[in-house]
């Protein structure tokens, strides 16, 4: 009798042990008005996410020009370092949203024309959906963004655009946007070359890492965490080490990170799993 | 009994790690009409399969002569050897195809008399097979092709023949194929004293791997990722050593192994690790 | 009475891994006439040293202000980190110099009024005087220099002034020196209200990394391996991330790296290891 | 009392603990008339040599070109590897000798113009010097022979030329002398366009390992133990290869290993311990 109960017992006590891996899907979609398409996401749910009824903290996870949103999942080895992560403590159970910025046209922001407005789809249009798909929890402290290069510049800009919306930001091997508005300038007359100054100007201060760090008031300076890292052999290197100059010139509390390396999948699995902690932190509060 | 209930309920907690596990199935079979029969395989899912819903990079894994699709299963420990793999972070998670090139007639070849077409069935019914039934990603990137002994010249020539088909090619202990034409007639006029010079010609050209690798053309050179190995006392060494000095001469990068050992299971199950580490390198990038 | 003999000889047992025990010297002096003194130093030889009669590699490590060739023995834990890297096969057996740059006056640099000549001293009677007294390499190959905080700018300063005699320099959370020409002046008027252009302009090209940095001829960009190292709370982040921006520029090779930590020696524990190593690789060669 | 004992024990047992430590001297000499010069070497002794009486196996140990008898010294760590070694109990206490072949002139056989004779200096006066001057047996079994590159060549040509003096010879990334006649002929017309025919066979008959090779005579197959190791990105693979095919064809016994590497010190440190225990099986047999 007692044997049995004890295999019983076993039996149940297996169960949250069998979840102890995660799960990955990398086809979903989430209809878009403002890009008029599907636009395709994938998303990690931790280990305990079937067998719970609880809600979880989220995070963000940007992929580089190149990828799409199976970049974190293939390249990125999301699933298993994050499982690894949350079985370790080092990091809270959370869900993981990675959405394509790939298809169609590239990148994270809207565009200066008007026509195609990334930015304003993930903040009115997926995030919305998401959190209403999965058990995410919806108040900033509970909400991280982070992402490699060109998803670097998107971390960067989405915390800086919305400090009031995300409690830890991320940028891997930003992108950190044009260093002066002369870059600015010309980076865009390339595409159009009868770009007026305004534009350029309005550009320059929406998505320059560096004049939006100069802007941020003196009460927001502890709005949002930060966990910058940028390899000494990434290409990436001057508006990176600009910004750490930037931000404690500015006194803005932040980590920042200059390990061995390039701009490459090898670096950025090395960091995901320091971001992972990071982010818990104010997840789970010290 | 108290103690023992304990002893059995931590045998029990133990079974956990097992959810951690792939799973091999090895008695598949796919219907052919170009070999007119049912080809068995054995398949390696792993240990995320069952709870994703993403798709991954697919690994075809060739017998040799003597074995059939069970021998990675049952002498090579696949299935302990990628769970390790995967479970250290040594490689993705991918799915492994093993063919069976062993009933009928052996070997992964198109017959001379052309009556036998493996080859053939191989890219034209079980790669479409597998892929259409395995969440299987079909771009060059995720697919890989290994073997052993005959199935290392299956490797050989299979990414020889379709370098547009592979981003790595791993024979172990392979055949390389006949090392001069004469070497050729030689081995085909055994079976066929009449054999036509120019069937002779036809055969050396398409299966010996020195032949195929004189040929690569200058912008082909890095088509495909090799790694190639080859105990010191395996009775294949001439061919090997002589496609590494080939290779070398074209100056087509490429790893080479001389380990201890000769045509044995304990050296290929220690090639495995090695062999799977290596073909993620291309799934997840550096 | 047996068991505690047993437990006694077993603690004795242990003490034969302290023969393979490096050994440190804290009071020696040698004397200068340059600086019209006896002048302190520590030196680290390694555990074979008294085993052998082989001559060794040399690195110079340099304290910073407010310590004095005492500080990397007694805070900088050096015989425990180099006798563990050494062991580890991290580090190749090496004497490690350590001067005093403290006593009289502070600093490892020639006084711009021309009465207290350090790096005079340096060159032209500490080197001579070690290598003289120890079995030392006297080969480029096998010197290099490394410091922290004032230590890290002789350091700079020394490669710079003179890479036909370093084969490696490793600054420490260093102090670059003044950043822009007006910086210099700054620092110079404060003790000296009359000090002419010119001798701020001398200084200048001499004491500041970045003026430096920005002279190398393109034919010595390799002349010296560099390692930087500065964490992310220090206070001298600005002049340490202007060098990494200047020397990629520049396409000087260098690495460089920026930890969790501030100006401690908690961050300069952790660095040590990474320098001993980084030095060796020039020692015994790749 | 007992205590007392304890701690004398203790003392007299730390001797041989003491003792681990190897001893490397690197600036000894060899007085030879045949080089008409003081030639310098380089000598490993094993930890217990000094607290013992009895006599030891010997290794020679070539440099390369480039090197002198510091080389294996300063960057092969030969004496930590070594004594690594012994005290894991892989190798068996040798000595080994590293004689300097870089001065004067380069190389480790007879001119073939006669008037620098290094192979008759190594056999007829270091040898002999060696074993006079420190406790070496003197017997074949306890003489062993290796090289790295032109040390290599050095190490395949002496075990080749006298079989009978070495138990085991052990070539690292060898230079194996020219392949055919013919190179032979390019190789030394160089330096003298009017060498005779006869000469240029004499060489290629002596200094040829594929030669020598093809000329051991059936009863002497297993007179000396091989340990031949090349680097897959080894420039010298070609002639390596070949070796090992010529070997294996002829019936040679013999290990060969590639292993992922090139022409470097990273992959001659990582074949030292291999070479150290290959030679230590005949020295205290299976």
């Amino acid at each position: 009798m007692k044997i049995i109960a004890t295999i019983a017992l076993a039996a149940m006590l297996a169960i949250p042990a069998l979840a102890q891996t995660g799960k990955v899907l990398d086809n979903l979609s989430v209809p878009s008005k403002v890009l008029k398409s599907d636009r395709k996401f994938a998303i990690y749910l931790p280990p305990d996410y079937a067998s719970s009824e609880r809600s979880y903290p989220v995070m963000y996870l940007l992929h580089g020009a190149g990828d799409d949103h199976t970049g974190w999942v293939q390249f990125g080895e999301v699933l298993h370092i994050a499982d690894k992560a949350i079985a370790e403590g080092k990091a809270t159970p959370m869900i993981i949203v990675m959405p394509d910025a790939n298809t169609g046209r590239r990148g994270y922001f809207n565009d200066v024309k008007g026509d195609w407005n990334y930015e304003d789809f993930f903040f009115t249009e997926l995030m919305p959906y998401v959190e209403k798909k999965f058990r995410i929890k919806t108040e900033k402290r509970f909400r991280a963004i982070a992402g490699l290069s060109m998803g670097g510049g998107g971390s960067f800009m989405y915390a800086l655009h919305h400090p009031e919306l995300f409690s830890s930001a991320c940028p891997l091997s930003a992108s950190t946007g044009p260093i002066t508005l002369e870059d600015a300038k010309k980076g865009l007359i390339r595409n159009n070359p009868n770009i007026a100054d305004s534009t350029v100007e309005r550009y320059y201060n929406r998505h320059s890492a560096l004049a939006l760090i100069d802007k941020i008031p003196d009460d927001q300076k502890k709005a949002v965490r930060w966990y910058i890292d940028c390899g000494d052999d990434d290409f990436l290197y001057e508006g990176n080490s600009l910004v750490h100059i930037a931000l404690r010139k500015k006194e803005v509390p932040h980590e920042f990170r200059v390990r061995e390396g390039g701009h490459t999948w090898t670096y950025w699995r090395q960091s995901l799993p320091e971001v992972l902690a990071f982010v818990s932190q104010a997840f789970h509060q010290y």
